[in-house]
């Protein structure tokens, strides 16, 4: 008889269910739910409560929706039985985290609490924390913290202690009703199973915890805040737990919830982008995981720890056990052709393409790939939402240089393609540089199913093949794929992640190589690329940072 | 009973005649001639004979039938007496130039030589006569000769010996055949007085004539091409004569082609931007004219003769006789606007320019004219057509900074409005810097007609009042001032160019007057924009010559 798991992966609008064949990796069926209230930046649901600038917020009762629409559709559309259904992973952006009573109950449930904003779940993207950030930093710097060179000598506003923090210093009082502070990928864990667990991939690179030396020192925490020394005592845990073990098995609850079998095997959570990297055939080093939309995330796995400048974090164990797991990204990719899209192409060519019946991003495509490398003169600095690795330096803005009275739509649109491509081969040139070893890419996301001249334009730039994932949902089939080392071999799962990935994970056949020629062209630009990437990104003049200083003063 | 001058203005696509009342400087009627063979830049007319890139000719034929459809027709339209006009002016674009019979007929209107396109009017933007010019300014380099720093150490590809030059070498047949080489504007005059005149404007900028020093050496010439060493005695003249003066009266045959009288003063023929000068009311030292259109020419007077690095000229009674002329000019100004309304506005700004009935550039300069200064965060290098001044190098391009994905079209659009004001202002400064005194603005030409929030912009940032020329078509006018000026006051006209701009010249009263506030911000701004314009265009990094020549090689 067949065996199945289900991931389900909690995004930032909706979450996804899918339905795994675990003999194979097939995916048998799919269901989405789109959250009930969405990413919250304007308003507290059902209120005129308005948030400030830079906040971003989810209801923690649209993951509990997600769970009870997406299980039962899947099975539903399958007609697979659930006894035969083994496992179930999930992950979930991060760090996404909530403030919650003891039992579980997150405060943005309880009417006392529910109209201050910060009883609700901290979206990955609120990034109101960044005074906080700035204090983590400085006080680390200060107090000679080793730790803050694992993450590229820079704590993100987005993460972990941000949250909390800001929470401590600008609602005292959720600080004190909170019992736990917790990831949403864990909590949702804790609702299928009735079990808190932690999971090391979300405290390791949200939550500064390493496998070796634990969370940083009551000293470090008191020096931020004073009711902030004992933080990990009182509202989480030291007890972390590597991914690929079992969390627990499914509650009556949400059996109930599910119409799955009671007991059914529950995965400690992960993270949307790190289980990707298995779902993407990924277990061992060298074989570098770009997780490519909107932003991308880069991840490559280590046998050996080592401090990589710039870097986004480095985990042992924080993606696939047994390695380091080394994570980097960059802040705008897709979201740049977005950009691109929505403000720079003219009406000529929204006609052709609607004349043609094309999406405009094909027709820029189609034109984009007509150009030589080299012909359009261009060059531009792909930091339109500032640089993530390796300058860590959210200030930094976009350049685009060697615009002519001739330029085209389609040459900016390319240029800002092969930008970045050149900030991917600086990522993957630092890893390199610093006793990572990078030797093949593999691609999974939004974008490589998209765009083929882009992941041309990669190989070229970078001079390394990259293959690209078969599954266009590898978040949720990763969270299945540990659904079914959660169950393990005795019931028809599999006893580790690499096991799983032998047989689960897939690859297309087409791959992209580098074309020789584009590549000796490629290695003029990025030459180029490199001397303005230094010159404005590391002092040599830092007009970016005083434009966006008048910028902020110009409206007061 | 009142009198009245011509002005006839030859352009790249047209011709415009306009009659002017000498006594206030009315305009009373103008008409328009569109050349039937326009700017020649891919066939010679009526052949299949194609031209090479960069080359632009026009027909000679076409500026006698601007003269014989125009000119008839202002008189016609007005119902004023041909013998109450008392003198005609002509303007032309410079260096416009051809080679010629002794008798004045045109090469190009030789069976025996029509089919070669040396043989046509080169057009002051045929640009393929960069070989030439190179030549020139090496062989003036390497002989050091001191006429070079009149001209900002550099002779444009645009002027009369590099056009003769490539004649020579290219088509040593008709550098035989010609008798004269003539500017097109001393040509017009020609045909209409029956009389070869040459003007000291166009001889001063476009062939290296000096009231003091006079052509360069027969050794010079020498130097470049041995048949060359003759150019000034064989085909051209030493006898260059100050602007105001009379080239003589009209002909019978061209009394019969304009309906105009027999022996009507003739002005000496002018050049279309330095004629706008006195027709802005400019005769004095300190008001600088800024003649904006497609690009901009940048004028002033002074009172002694000084070297001012990187500017197009210097010429001793070349605008305005007494004074050192001085011409700068901005290769890129209202086409960089064109280039970015047809590269860069998405549908939506176009429909909803369409659905309120605006013109796309008035909805723009609406969206613009709402941000404060510095708001975008951008700032551009308005080098999309190289720079002319004060760097003279065609190979820089365009740069824009401070790009984000909160980034609209407007704000682009400003900023590169900005970018051409910092621009004009890095030349004013240069000519502050180097002894020749500019206390006032005075803009005409079409941008300043269409764009009042560009004007606001250009006072803000240079931090000088602007006025604005009442005429709409400042070149014809200046031209039939002139005419006035030949015609002499004896006849009704004026002794002088100084009196007849009193009179006949006159500003809008609207001026444009530096806002302390934005001024402020505009100097920090500016304070960038040196430091970009210095490192990317001086030699700090020479990143765009070496975007260009990646370029040049890639569809190689």
């Amino acid at each position: 008889m067949a065996k199945y798991a289900i991931g389900v992966d909690f995004g930032t609008e909706s979450g996804r269910a899918v339905l795994v064949d675990i003999s194979n990796g097939k995916e048998i069926a799919t269901a989405v739910y789109l959250y009930l209230n969405g990413a919250i930046d304007e308003r507290l649901p059902g209120t005129q409560i308005r948030l400030e600038p830079d906040w971003a917020l989810q209801d923690p009762q649209d993951y509990i929706r997600t769970i009870q629409n997406t299980i039962p559709a899947v099975l539903q559309g399958s007609g697979i039985e659930p006894a035969d259904v083994i496992g179930i992973g999930i992950d979930c952006t991060a760090c996404t985290m909530l403030p919650v009573k003891a039992d579980g109950t997150p405060l943005s449930a309880l009417l006392e609490h529910r109209d201050n904003p910060h009883a609700w779940v901290k979206l990955w993207k609120h990034h109101a924390a960044q005074p906080e950030a700035d204090k983590i930093n400085e006080t680390a710097r200060g107090m000679g913290e080793r730790w803050l060179d694992r993450y590229g000598g820079k704590i993100s506003s987005e993460w972990f202690f941000a949250k909390s923090l800001q929470i401590l210093e600008e609602a005292p009082e959720i600080y004190a009703a909170a019992d736990r502070f917790i990831e949403a990928a864990d909590w949702v864990v804790w609702q299928l199973t009735g079990v808190e667990t932690r999971n090391a991939c979300t405290a390791g690179y949200k939550a500064i915890w390493s496998k070796r030396e634990g969370f940083p020192s009551q000293e470090y925490f008191a020096a931020l805040h004073h009711q902030l020394a004992t933080i990990i005592d009182d509202k989480m845990t030291r007890n972390v737990r590597p991914l690929g073990e079992k969390a627990g098995g499914l509650s009556r609850q949400a059996a109930e919830w599910t119409g799955l079998k009671p007991g059914t095997a529950v995965a400690l959570a992960n993270v949307d982008a790190h289980v990707a990297v298995p779902a993407s055939t990924v277990t061992e080093p060298g074989r570098m995981v770009m997780i490519m939309g909107t932003s991308t995330c880069i991840m490559v796995l280590g046998s050996e720890e080592h401090i990589v400048p710039g870097i986004c974090g480095c985990v042992e164990d924080g993606i696939i056990p047994g390695y380091f797991g080394y994570e980097a990204g960059q802040s705008c990719v897709g979201d740049h052709f977005a950009w691109f899209v929505e403000n720079c192409v003219p009406e000529s060519y929204q006609q052709e393409a609607q004349e043609r019946k094309m999406d405009i991003h094909i027709l820029l495509e189609e034109k984009a790939a007509r150009l030589e490398v080299g012909e359009s003169g261009l060059l531009a600095l792909d930091w339109w939402n500032g640089n993530r690795s390796v300058l860590v330096d959210a200030d930094l803005t976009g350049l685009l240089i060697g615009a002519t009275l001739s330029t085209k739509p389609e040459e900016i649109y390319r240029a800002l393609i092969e930008a970045t491509a050149y900030g991917a081969r600086i990522i993957i040139e630092t890893f390199q540089d610093n006793g990572v070893p990078v030797h093949e890419l593999v691609a999974c996301g939004g974008l490589p199913e998209k765009n083929k001249l882009l992941m041309q334009i990669y190989a070229d730039v970078i001079g390394l093949p990259i293959k690209v994932s078969a599954s266009q949902q590898t978040s949720a089939l990763g969270a299945a794929m540990f659904g079914a080392v959660a169950a393990g071999q005795a019931t028809g799962g599999y006893n580790s992640i690499y096991d799983a990935a032998k047989v689960m994970a897939h690859l297309k056949d087409e791959m992209y190589i580098p074309n020789p020629d584009n590549l000796s062209v490629y290695e003029l630009l990025f030459a180029e690329y490199v001397t303005l990437h230094d010159y404005f990104g590391q002092g040599g003049n830092s007009v970016m940072k005083r434009l966006k200083a008048i910028k902020a003063n110009a409206r007061k």
